[in-house]
């Protein structure tokens, strides 16, 4: 009896997610689209033809023999890339297939009508209607947060978490943001302190929009972005999106302040520069996707808190901002330092500056945590809200639900277990660069001089071409040495806001 | 025995097509934005994700079901609306299932490759360089158009024609054509004549780019194209794309001229107020979607030739062109209208005037009909095509393929049957405004205030709202009260370019 050839089933899995990535370019495609160029009577057609496509991928991701080819192909042999491929496959098929439709659809329909409702709400700071819809949201959130567990033997909060930052789980976070907890709210007191006597001039406008984009364009390039696959464009919420081939910033302009659409336009060319460097050959797998949420802003907010907010980087910038808008005393490098690293404790989180921000987010994870646990219900979110703003930020919101526990659109969404991403990032880019400061001494000299070479290279061969080959601690391990360590963020931070100007 | 309920079947074939109809909305939207926003670099990922698309609405169009749901919706009570959705089903099926893939695939290939070497055969003149690829090219188009007349049981040519002018016969275009040689060498030399002693004066630039897209936008606006629905945008090759819902022109601009890009957004928004105004109801299916490729260009053409080619529209541009541009002489009406009729016999289509153009069509018409019904062969194409030229417009292209039979991408790509439509086109659009002409007598003073309300009345009843609810020739006849006359186009002619100014 002849012994039958193996059955390259891993080659069928690929073809299957060589297709869904094809399919994920259209989405990508017509989604960017549709926020920065369709006018507003191609939205319905737009919609029937999304929904169209994501059914589509649905079906997809869900044939059931898939299932069959995951576990036969488990059994080939197979290479180190293809089997991190196969594993990446294999999240993908969890994540499609863990929960039933109705309970997917449920949640959406739960999730989209909580949220259109809480537009007006929060305006309003009517907490009272909106627990009315949220109630069902946290309630299918934790059906899905248990189906997720019962699949991966997780814990409810790591099942979803897990989706956004493979590999790390709530006990890391405790320990990391239980440090934080220790040292933070003293930091922002010094770094208030040391700021109350500094002089910082604004920037006095108007800044021409087409003078904006130039700048934006002239720094983005300096920064490495290949417009030969890439746009920047315009939309009312600024974001980066397209396909690792061809990357689609957005922008937005005010002529009062430059600024924010430069350091925006800076946050999101490090997305893209992720994106754009990517493994080439592995483009079309999951293998080849970006690894994780939180180390896509690792990669963000390397260039936007890392570079472009450094003392040595306002250098650079000073004269170009001098060439778009002409000379003005604001554009003293001294100055520009100053003025974007201001330091203030507010009620907003997308208004808060590097120092404040693990405060907002360490309060929603350990309130978002207990509610998916159910350890807590939704209607002991604001008193939970005004004690940690109290004892993180020394603020008080009791009774301001719209600037309190209604300011966030993730929530009302039933999006659980993300928020730990932004601080994750902040932390790996404040570990990144700590690592290559290590390699290399010199670098706030080159960066001075605008050779951001160091950077690049060492971002492209320790994240970038990893892609998702590794899972999160195993790529930080890698990376850096060593697991991720908030030391080096407290260090970032006690050096940019404590040290006494040279 | 109960009777069964009569099965929905044509409802089981309208979701078919409304899925398609999804599926054509990205494909329209991301074609777009292949020629009007994608960086160099996108290429390669972008050309793999639409033909997985292609792909997806091949299989759903030969679906194999869809046969017998043609049979039976046939036989279930239907109304008018409906049984003409279904009779384009029936047509957009055979379209899909008559050619083998095999005999499509090879088509699509040769075609490829014989275009392809074209570009740079047509520029060394290389006709026998060329005729290599093309003799395949002219084999698989004869055995396709064998298939589909074996199919419908037309002629080898007008089961060609038919895809792109329902219901119109090669014996139709012969008595039409026929007529047009009887008298249009006549009126060239008579036009031309009459222009010798005409003075003309040529606007004098630069016309800066900003002022030319404002110039643009104004205009299209006063043509009623809706903004809330559609978009302008620049592209190397000026199309008009996108969705009913969502209409996107592209225009080139030069800043020696600003007539071209003019001109050309005025043709295009014929085409997009077809679009924008087919019944909002219908859309989705098959009965909705444009009529022909004859009657779009009527649209076009109504808005380029018929109307902002006139005399009294010149007269609403001028006052325009001053305030983008700054005055000059040569935006005097008079000289305007004189500048954009000038009559001049050339030796290439896509620059001849209105005039002269249908000469270059009927050529072409005459030498590809009898190439794909078998009376000639490719190695007759030059004799024929100097032959035709002395006698239509006096010219001699001997040995000159480039400027002769080399010069359109229709055939080296394998598209005959194509050619008719452009001249059909001008001729319904002669009749559509001889039509409104009758019912609004004080036309041509109500355009020269500017008032467009009579045409835009006219074509939404009469064109844009029945889309395809009729073959081509019965919609000419509901809506002119005639079928196809070219004596329209003729006195359109003649009064245009034989009347003396007043």
């Amino acid at each position: 009896m002849a012994t039958p050839e193996p059955t390259p089933v891993y080659g069928e899995l690929t073809r299957v997610y060589t297709r869904l990535y094809r399919y994920f370019h259209l989405s990508s495609i017509v989604g960017w689209d549709r926020n920065a160029m369709m006018p507003p009577k191609g939205n319905e057609a737009r919609a029937a033809a999304e929904g169209e496509l994501s059914a589509l991928i649905h079906r997809t991701r869900t044939d059931p023999q898939l299932k069959g080819w995951l576990d036969a192909a488990a059994r080939e042999p197979l290479d180190d890339v293809a089997r991190a491929n196969l594993r990446e496959i294999g999240r993908d098929w969890r994540d499609a297939n863990a929960l039933p439709e109705s309970l997917v659809e449920a949640k959406t329909l739960a999730g989209a009508r909580c949220e259109h409702a809480w537009r007006s709400q929060r305006h309003a700071n009517d907490w009272k209607g909106f627990l009315g819809n949220f109630r069902e949201v946290v309630k299918l959130a934790r059906q899905e947060a248990q189906l997720l567990a019962d699949d991966t033997g997780l814990s409810r909060y790591d099942a979803l978490m897990d989706r956004f930052e493979p590999g790390v789980r709530a006990a890391e976070i405790d320990r990391i943001f239980g440090d934080v907890k220790t040292w933070l709210p003293d930091l922002i007191n010094r770094a208030q302190a040391k700021q109350a006597v500094e002089k910082v001039i604004v920037p006095s406008g108007p800044f021409p929009v087409a003078a904006q984009r130039a700048l934006n364009v002239e720094v983005m390039t300096l920064l490495g972005f290949d417009f030969a696959g890439g746009r920047l464009d315009e939309s009312t919420h600024p974001f980066s999106g397209g396909v690792p081939e061809d990357v689609r910033l957005t922008t937005r302009y005010s002529e009062d302040d430059f600024a924010r659409s430069l350091l925006g336009t800076i946050h999101e060319t490090g997305h893209a520069r992720y994106e754009q460097n990517l493994p080439r050959a592995w483009l079309g797998q999951p293998v080849g996707t970006a690894r994780s949420y939180g180390v896509h802003e690792s990669q963000s907010l390397s260039f936007e808190m890392q570079l472009a907010r450094s003392r040595a980087f306002a250098g650079v910038l000073a004269p170009l901002l001098g060439r778009h808008f002409g000379d003005q005393p604001a554009f003293d490098p001294d100055n520009l330092y100053r003025l974007w690293t201001r330091v203030r404790r507010g009620l907003i989180r997308v208004d808060a500056d590097e120092v404040t921000y693990p405060a907002h987010v360490i309060l929603r994870y350990e309130i978002e945590r207990a509610l998916v646990e159910g350890a807590i219900e939704p209607d002991d979110i604001p008193a939970l809200w005004d004690e940690k703003m109290q004892s993180l930020l020394g603020l008080d919101t009791q009774g301001n639900y719209k600037d309190g526990c209604l300011q966030d659109v993730h929530w009302p969404e039933g999006a659980f277990g993300y928020f730990p991403s932004y601080t994750l990032g902040a932390m790996y880019a404040a570990q990144w660069f700590a690592t290559i400061g290590r390699e290399t001494p010199d670098l706030d000299a080159r960066i001075a001089q605008g050779d951001l070479k160091p950077v690049f290279d060492w971002m492209g061969s320790n994240i970038w071409s990893q892609a998702s080959l590794w899972p999160t601690p195993e790529l930080v391990q890698r990376a850096s040495g060593e697991a991720l360590n908030p030391n080096h963020f407290r260090r970032h931070l006690e050096k940019r806001y404590l040290t006494p100007a040279d």
